[in-house]
């Protein structure tokens, strides 16, 4: 799907998330800070640009050209300080496909100073968002709704990623049944028309299968344990949460407007979401992996993002 | 010398360069855009602050709090970039101490900007100093002076870093044809004073030799071969020099500002300067290395930079 990227080549993966910072605020070596893309059928969409995003995408071979939209969460430094070097890194690669940012006010002036000041031409134009509750995003891959999570006073959201529903499966056992040969009618029933084959009149729902739900992923930037994630990561495929702090880490947590690793457990669990992904641990931590251990009592698919890491949605 | 990074710790390095960054604006994994630190007696001292600079200081166990100043060469993104991420890093560190920023004029409002947005509240205070051509910077290790280099219409400077002259050495011999044995009036004799030990009056002329000539470092950001380079990095013991370019793209150098490797050979030669660093190559250049043997027919010592090298200037 990513011709530009061997992996994608190979393996032919559809949809995934890869993780390509995963650290809070202070850095450490390898790494990095908040920036999460995901790969879908040869575009990439981004949540939240903390500082060194571009180098990390260059390590993967994720060409800055295929970058439809970019989501930032809230505007602390630590999440969207990688911005200008990455749009500056878009028109040395000569973009000239209109990108759009969906961000809390101020990133647009904040994008806009930075070019004054370094006098960049930028090649291609931005559609600044300015992020709200509801739909914030969509093409003709995806729906993007954003939602309030708890984090501190300041204005921070969390993503809803909504893939459109998928078309259903046409039922083969039926057409056997009638004897008829699967063939370019099949499009015509896809889009609703009924046909005529073998002088049987076959209307759509006769063969085809509902529409299938498509993924659904969420992403909370920094937060609190927070009933709006409760109610907007229900049955998610994936959800992302916050988990700077170890579970004993509690007041700290709270002091700092991030969970623990119990807490984000807590938060899926009550989402009922099918798989969790705990993101932007504290330095203080060396090994994540232990952190991990401590969400397997309450949720059966967690696991610490890694810088990297492929989380493959969809062959 | 800097007990929070074995490597000093051990083998003692009282001054030296660590190339933190030496990659030109497209980002090239590893190879960090442009920052240079300057290690001398515990200190650091930052020339340009790329993206990801403060992700390399850690990874080298160099504490964010040792910085004493920063000297900005020109306000192309890729030479400033990390700038607001490492003075939120300072203050995660709890800075207290001044911090010296010497850029050009429009860095300030660049930073107040980003703490605007961010809500950042700073713990230190910033000493912003506007570049202009001569003494920009002077506490009690080095004075370090601007000169304007040749970079397109952008207001852009190289750096001489010079050493306060060394107290001379000792004339043990000396010492021993007057039957003195050396003693805590050394130290006397060191603040110019005359001295009477064992009946024989000694002035200082008679036993210390004269103050000895300290180090000399010249950095040029990003520049084309410039005369004022060649008459500020007289006899630098190490000159170090945009080689954007391989000697063929001269073309391309020219019209984009920057030097090819022969040209800061060139320069280097003239301004007979003891060695050369090659720094700031293109995307293009996977092995830096075979850009280094174009310069070595005009000068005997020169090197790529390469990231986390150590230039050992003292021991």
């Amino acid at each position: 799907m990513l011709p530009d990227n061997p992996l994608y080549g190979v393996s032919g993966v559809q949809a995934g998330i890869i993780y390509l910072g995963v650290g809070a605020s202070a850095p450490v070596p390898g790494r990095g800070l908040a920036s999460i893309a995901l790969i879908y059928k040869g575009s990439i969409y981004l949540f939240d640009v903390g500082e060194g995003t571009q180098e990390r995408l260059v390590a993967l071979g994720l060409s800055p050209l295929r970058i439809r939209a970019v989501f930032i969460t809230h505007l602390h430094g630590d999440h969207f300080f990688g911005l200008p070097g990455l749009l500056q890194f878009m028109t040395l690669s000569s973009r000239k496909a209109k990108l759009s940012i969906i961000a809390p006010k101020g990133i647009e002036d904040y994008i806009a100073n930075a070019e004054r000041v370094t006098g960049h031409l930028r090649s291609f134009d931005i559609d600044f968002v300015d992020v709200k509750s509801g739909l914030v995003y969509r093409d003709e891959n995806i729906n993007v709704y954003a939602y309030p999570v708890c984090h501190g006073s300041i204005r921070a959201y969390g993503f809803v990623v909504e893939e459109h529903p998928r078309p259903g499966r046409v039922r083969v056992d039926r057409l056997e049944q009638l004897g008829v040969k699967p063939g370019p009618f099949i499009s015509r029933l896809r889009r609703g028309e009924s046909v005529i084959v073998n002088n049987i009149v076959l209307k759509p729902e006769d063969v085809i299968e509902p529409p299938r739900r498509g993924f659904k992923i969420v992403y909370t930037g920094d937060t609190r344990p927070c009933i709006t994630t409760v109610e907007n990561a229900r049955e998610a495929d994936l959800l992302i949460h916050d988990a700077t702090f170890s579970s004993s880490e509690v007041n700290e947590a709270r002091e700092k407007g991030h969970s623990t690793v119990r807490e984000a457990a807590l938060v899926a669990r009550l989402a009922k979401a099918k798989c969790l992904a705990l993101i932007h641990f504290s330095a203080r931590y060396r090994d994540v992996y232990l952190l991990a251990r401590e969400a397997s009592s309450l949720m059966s698919c967690a696991y610490a993002a890694e810088p990297q890491l492929l989380h493959v949605i969809r062959l």
